[in-house]
């Protein structure tokens, strides 16, 4: 569980270390543009509070089990701060995401088919060397650093009564409804492909979902976080779904109504205005977060 | 000739009518996002003023020339204050921006094979008319309407130094410095390739140039405007070039490090400082406009 408080203290933690990511108005709608934050998503806010808030790093550095946002993040922000990291991702990985990791210095470790394998052999070396395991969504550090985003958007919308945000394995979404409870409500939104928070909502807790789709990169984790769960049960966080034609609309739709690019996961929060799952009332002041841009702009031309 | 005056007319005209775009602060730069405006640049702003500034519009409409930005800002406001837009493109003009043009509503005109027979007869029917011809940048409404972005820089970032950015007709350029006289110095920077404000500078007037290179679609002007000419004089405007490399690379590196989107001819002012062309004083406040995305986003996959 994360409360307000521990969202506070991630900010200040890592004041200076991340982008304040500017907000922008347009047609009625406020958009929050965290894709514009290092390493392209919010997932660098919860990377440096997690390793900023234990302390001096230990010898073997950090390990995390990513091939995407979460790895990018964790490999930025062990970079920034001095500290090894170890990036354990499947022998599947594209050897495109595998380059960017090492890109940033990390070094990466291709273990095992699938994520889960690869997971396990990092929470493995995590305990075996004494590193700091850096988990993509389920610990309070990483939630609560995602949440500093949530406190930036009452800072620059004050009068802000619905942030609608797209949900993978829910750190973002806990962070956020953490940073504002009791002053604006939480909307996540998700494919109806990958519907973890929908299911966790629908059956008292997490459970497994089978994952599809086109936001399925970066909006892959199969079951919500249990800190996630207990955050969204206890501020009322309501969950939407969406199919994967309104995702696709909703992300060219960005690009040429506004010239902004997003991962297609991403694109889900808006997604859910444009399909009138989300209905605004008269007057109601509508943040749209994009929170990640780590997407091949190529079937954007034209 | 323009003052800031004109510029404070022009905001009170158009408010309301034009985003008002975020400015970022990463890495050490302020970067105005003037490229998330209506229709992907700043043109709309000039457009929106001179078509407000002459009244109830006429019966004939506006007339423009331009298959680029200016037309797709001018066919836009026309669109939105219920004006009808003639935009006149040479027969050559890419297929893609001729229904670009139309899906705002203009009715586009194809008249000979280059870019000035175009302009000779859109002026010329303007005349038989009675319309309002919209220039691409030399009206002096056009100028103040551009310049409301530098009222805007202003207001974000009170304490900016320096204002950087990209010059083809010197519409932007001359509206910016009237708005930010006495409080900021702006810098006009160009391709090698098309240096209309290095020229007008250096031999004491507008004069025509060759223009080529990969920023040609929107700093395609082949002279400056005599309005920018007159600004650039009395506020002591400089003038800086950069090559075609320099501006590919400064365009990536605007995709790879902030996942921004920008056209060739934008990436020209960030291209200044990584060159070394412009190197700012320590503590120096510099603001690098992004002024506009009309651009194929293809080649940044990767």
């Amino acid at each position: 569980m994360i409360f307000h408080a521990d969202v506070r203290d991630a900010a200040a933690r890592i004041a200076g270390r991340v982008r304040r990511t500017p907000m922008a108005e347009a047609d009625g709608l406020l958009l929050k543009l965290e894709q514009l934050q290092h390493t392209g998503s919010f997932k660098a806010r919860g990377a440096f509070n997690r390793i900023l808030a234990a302390g001096p790093p230990p010898a073997a550095g950090v390990v995390t089990a990513s091939g995407g946002n979460a790895g990018l993040a964790v490999a930025f922000a062990a970079a920034e701060t001095g500290t090894r990291a170890e990036v354990y991702v499947p022998r599947t990985a594209p050897p495109v995401k595998v380059a960017g990791l090492r890109r940033l210095g990390a070094a990466v470790v291709q273990v095992g088919d699938r994520y889960a394998e690869a997971q396990e052999a990092a929470t493995e070396r995590a305990a075996e060397t004494g590193a700091l395991y850096c988990h993509a969504y389920d610990q309070p550090e990483v939630c609560a650093g995602q949440g500093t985003l949530g406190l930036e958007i009452l800072e620059q919308a004050a009068d802000a009564d619905t942030i609608l945000l797209a949900v993978g394995g829910g750190g973002l979404m806990a962070g956020v409804a953490a940073a504002v409870e009791g002053r604006a409500q939480v909307i996540g939104v998700e494919p109806e492909t990958a519907p973890t928070l929908n299911r966790a909502l629908r059956t008292g807790g997490p459970a497994d979902v089978a994952v599809s789709g086109v936001a399925a990169d970066s909006l892959g984790a199969t079951r919500l976080g249990d800190i996630a769960y207990a955050v969204a049960a206890r501020t009322g966080v309501r969950s939407l779904l969406v199919d994967d034609e309104a995702i696709i609309a909703a992300r060219r739709e960005l690009w040429t109504r506004h010239r902004l690019v997003v991962e297609h996961g991403t694109a889900a929060a808006l997604a859910a205005l444009r399909t009138g799952a989300y209905r605004p009332a008269p007057g109601e002041r509508v943040v749209v977060v994009l929170c990640g841009a780590n997407t091949d702009p190529s079937d954007l031309a034209g």
